[in-house]
């Protein structure tokens, strides 16, 4: 049994976490932090909670919430986890950052995207980037993970397989991503609205939204060269799931049994990555609520691409779902634990 | 480890009890019937399981399932489960029955509102309603249980304190019940439609709904007199959900406080039914996909009546998620086994 | 043609009224006042309007607005629309109010349920409640307008017929009533973001929301004595749309059939109001954008109620679509003008 | 004031055709024809209709039809509108069809991708492809208009002006499509229930919609040279909308500002193609019912793509409006007539 603390429990990554750590066997929850909901019940903020947590939140410290807890996940806007790791790594204590701040090796990348300075490039250059299905030994013996961004999550493990192969172009790549709107967070801006987002669907940070470095980052990893990519997200009226589609020219023709036999090579033995049967595309609402990545192709024979499909819940797998899925293999616990449920669905 | 069949699994609610069974520690799944999908395995017609059940649909005679099964459920139109409950009651399986056709204890009323005949008025006679939070003793040593259905379940859990105390006046009951889509199941109907129901509501049914004389047999039952309600159902755009809003007038002026201390005791160490704090009203999203029934209430003192808020998920609290627990409860497992997830939220 | 200003022009009931006078004959828009927006075209705000206005938002006082105007449309929250319709009716120009400032012939009762000091009981008492099809003369030769709430608009509509026959006993209204959230406004609060509305339903004001006094006033009205209600609103996942679903005690029996005469009679000509063909409920995406009102009805002979429902779009008839309807009747324009449009559906 | 008859008037399509031409001051419904709902009203298989037209469905064979009618507007299935047109043109009777069978100059392009014999090559060779504001005078002038896909209007408004500018290597063209359900039509499957779309989003038909052919028609007659590209739809929950993402890499660098002016010329005078302004990206319900393309492109200066977003309603500019579009022009009526409403939005 190990004791965890939030730091930003009451945003939908937290909750998430608390949704999903309610019911892991190993991990007892120690303290929620939360500055605009201090003094109140957690599940007063999530009612859905009544019953699985008595957790009250509290306005913290970084420090009193490590007075108590082994392990951290930090659930903040980003800039505000850099002092808050490089402190917690100084106590020994493991970290797992929801955030962008340690995603990058070179955090001058991180500052040329984010527009602010980056206090400690150093331990930026030791973080691991916590997608298992390509880091997971790394992953073991980290003291600190950053876990993925949702967007990156979808389109690298939609693409490793191809780019790691060398079977398509790395120049030729493009993404094109929808999102449920839980993506944005539970602040109170208009654009969030039900009846600004109901009935529409609408691209947003075309041409420089910050997961595509993120992207970058590691598609340049699996390709041994640099990858530039387009990536455009769009905003969609659903509340959870991440699809992207994905465009690449072969180097060489290929055919779509041939590359289904490279994704499932690839991923042989991944609990939660799942090539569909051909033909079967992926739906967003077959992984919803759980940490599955659902991924399908097929060969554009008239034009020379391939074209793939990649569904994920945006805030299981492309968040908290994988922020425990880290937390089972930096702590030797089953990989799977406390993540085993299906998609809710129907 | 008990094994059990489905026979109706494809639908919704079939479906559902896949969903939860997978991850019930004492419950082998050894046959799914299905005609429509007979030769497919179930993780192609939903694909949400794929790599939870290796199950293949069947178009399995009731018999041969009793051959490999010890319980069964039943999820057919009803009129189908009397000769299939009938069967297994013969040869000494448990049924859990979650149609219509063992709901009534005197079958003539099943006969009058479904216009058909019931071809067992004596088994009918002693089934039992499978609402375990009014009958679970009878549950326990039950061979046949019919499950609730999702409108019935909402509104007794919502009466039952107040006629049991004799706080209402049972000839002013009206219920206003909201349903998502899935409770018309999985039929291709035009009024199922995705287009036919976003961005709308509507009554249906109004004054001659089949859930109403199942709702009456069992709140006359906690009254102990004959009560007739107006019951209303509406169509939602959600998928899962319903929240029944009841109204009915105090036979002498009480408080809220006062009528929350009486649901609080009759729902002493319920595990899934929540009285929420004063003033937090149910969302159905707050149970979507738990077993939860979460409620509310507030007396209006400038009429003298009592409001009554109950929100459940349709599919499992209203469905298969009390299936389940019936089972628990006629198996002698603990009675939350495999249901205690917190609704998915946010 | 006419001048016109609206006050309050980027909330969503003033986009509506933009969105509708845009293709009035009779009406020049010649001011939208904003404070958020002041310096940015309408189209901008609204995009959907793009070729249709070229208005830019401005930060004016009202005296600047009437200088220009001849009639004027107030969209502020309540307690602004005092000094502002006081002002106008000073200077001659004619006012619609869309909020509640002006609905109560005694302000004793707005102040009671609004918590604020009304500063013009005497104007109060001379404005004129505008619902058409109750009010029609007095509206013609009104100066001051107060266009009636989103949910008092379609309960009133709904029960008027009745009441004013006498066929039901007034201490026995309950009045369960649905919104989209659009009537919510465009403030950005959490309770109106996407996730916290999506895939759910909730009633929210329980006992104490402040239309129920409105609603009162008018059904006591048409009673002939004081009336008090059970009113309950629920905020549903749509954008559009009301849905109020009635329940009252027949005095005497009496059948559907008999009961839809009266409603034929009532509404004879009405050019907005809808009565069904029996059996075929309202469906509030029949009405979607249009300002129509659906209505049907039926007895419940087992418990001797009658249940009726109406549908109305809150945006349009439930406001600016009624708005610009009292604006006709004020000006002698053709009742309809503008507003000839059918329900966008499907 | 021309007689117009609907072949096929109770499909999605042709409802709103009759919403449309409900309020065109030039134009007669004289026939409506379904088999399914012969002998019902109109207003009653479409209630929004109710008080709109009295118009009853009837199931006439084309020739009575033409018998009343002046022009028809053909919403049937394909491979149904060959032998009707045909008879039509032979009576001197205008035709617009909504369907695929006079898409394609070449018919032989039709056979091959959708599978059976076109009757008519002759013909088909002659009609005009109905989208005004690639083919304005083509259409004033022609007997028979085949109104074009929803999928294509929208993506050959995106990108007519880069192709016919020279502007983009039409060998590198990504067309990543979203669609509302509508699109799938009023009839009964289980793939669009509202349980199966709802909360989702899916690819489907990739590499093989019957839209690409159609797509490639126009852009290689925009380009001088046969273009391919690969196309990918999507279902998406929303009722009405198409958002089409576009892709391809500049033949020399340009910047966005460049690219802006080469659409503000093409589209000059253009009553319903609006660019937004810069940073603007279109939303699907900004066009929600209206005839309006909402369009945005950004350079992706980084790969030297460039990025076009394209939004229409499907069932108005992508299909009804669009038709009514085209009988304004093939009868000298104002080319916006009935269709001068903005997006319903909010």
């Amino acid at each position: 049994m190990i004791k965890a603390g939030i730091i930003g429990a009451t945003g939908y990554t937290g909750a998430e976490l608390v949704r999903i750590l309610s019911r892991h066997p190993e991990v007892e929850l120690v303290a929620l932090t939360s500055r605009s909901y201090a003094g109140e019940g957690m599940a007063g903020v999530y009612p859905s909670l009544t019953g699985y947590t008595n957790l009250t939140c509290e306005n913290l410290t970084p420090d009193e919430v490590m007075d108590r807890a082994e392990v951290i996940f930090i659930a903040l806007p980003h800039g505000h986890a850099v002092p808050v790791a490089t402190r917690a790594r100084e106590r020994g204590i493991k970290v797992i950052d929801l955030g962008a701040d340690w995603r990058f090796r070179n955090a001058g990348t991180y500052e040329e995207w984010y527009k602010i300075q980056h206090g400690n490039h150093e331990l930026a250059a030791r973080a691991v980037y916590g997608l298992p299905e390509i880091h997971r030994e790394a992953i073991r013996s980290a003291g600190l993970v950053a876990n993925p961004g949702c967007y990156p999550t979808s389109a690298i493990l939609g693409l490793a397989p191809l780019l790691k192969g060398g079977y398509i172009d790395p120049a030729t790549i493009i993404i094109d991503a929808k999102s449920g709107v839980s993506g944005a967070g539970r602040e109170a801006r208009v654009t969030s609205l039900f009846v600004e987002c109901n009935e529409s669907i609408n691209p947003y940070g075309v041409t420089s939204h910050r997961h595509t470095p993120e992207i970058e980052q590691e598609l340049s990893a699996l390709a041994g060269k640099e990858v530039k990519v387009t990536f455009t997200p769009h905003l969609l009226p659903i509340s959870r799931g991440i699809l992207s589609t994905m465009y690449a020219t072969l180097v060489r023709p290929a055919s779509t049994e041939e590359l289904r036999g490279v994704y499932e090579e690839f991923y042989a033995g991944e609990p939660f990555v799942h090539l569909l049967p051909p033909g079967q595309w992926p739906h967003t609402r077959w992984v919803y609520g759980s940490n599955n990545c659902h991924l399908n192709l097929a060969v554009d024979t008239r034009t020379g691409r391939v074209v793939v499909a990649s569904a994920i819940d945006n805030l299981t797998k492309g968040a908290s779902g994988q922020a425990v899925q880290n937390l089972n293999l930096m702590c030797g616990f089953p990989e799977t634990m406390a993540l085993e449920v299906p998609g809710l669905c129907p």
